[in-house]
């Protein structure tokens, strides 16, 4: 069954201090719209799921198999499954959607 | 190997007369980051990928499954595989993300 979300209505997640989510799962894929305080970190980590994802606002450092970028805007990345990456919030924090295939069950 | 893309970076590619995207893709899904002008239609289309998507900014009519909601902010949408689904941009026209998974070879 298809599905709208109105993340107002979405209980956050804390994924890490400073960090907080809002999931919506289709079946093949998974959104988290992630928010991060200034300077808030996620540390470095990796999963067997794809992701993808897209800045909405503000700016982010994030870290992919060693390679930093500082994104704003709406950039996007990719970050193949079992790959190490990391992320910072910029100094006046950012929210970035993350999509996952498939979907991290430990979210739903 | 991981990714990063800037928009400004990336080609447009027309979708319907008002509507473009900019494709950046991995392995399991495939990110569309979609303008639609003021009243651009999308006509009602289905395809075998699954579809998720997030507002970025603007305002959209958007029907699944002869469902409509004019969504904005970052409200988020999810279109099962094989699901007639349509879009039309609001007033002030439409930013939105469309994710798909599988990629969709044809926007390659």
């Amino acid at each position: 069954m298809h599905g709208f979300w109105n993340p107002e209505n979405i209980a956050l997640k804390v994924l890490a201090p400073g960090v907080t989510a809002k999931i919506a799962s289709g079946e093949k894929m998974m959104f988290s719209l992630v928010t991060l305080a200034p300077d808030a970190v996620v540390p470095t980590h990796s999963h067997p799921h794809e992701q993808m994802g897209l800045m909405v606002s503000g700016t982010m450092m994030f870290t992919i198999e060693g390679e930093t970028r500082v994104l704003s805007g709406n950039e996007m990345y990719f970050v193949p499954g079992g790959v190490s990456h990391a992320a910072k919030g910029g100094p006046g924090g950012a929210v970035a959607l993350d999509a996952f295939s498939p979907p991290r069950e430990e979210y739903r």
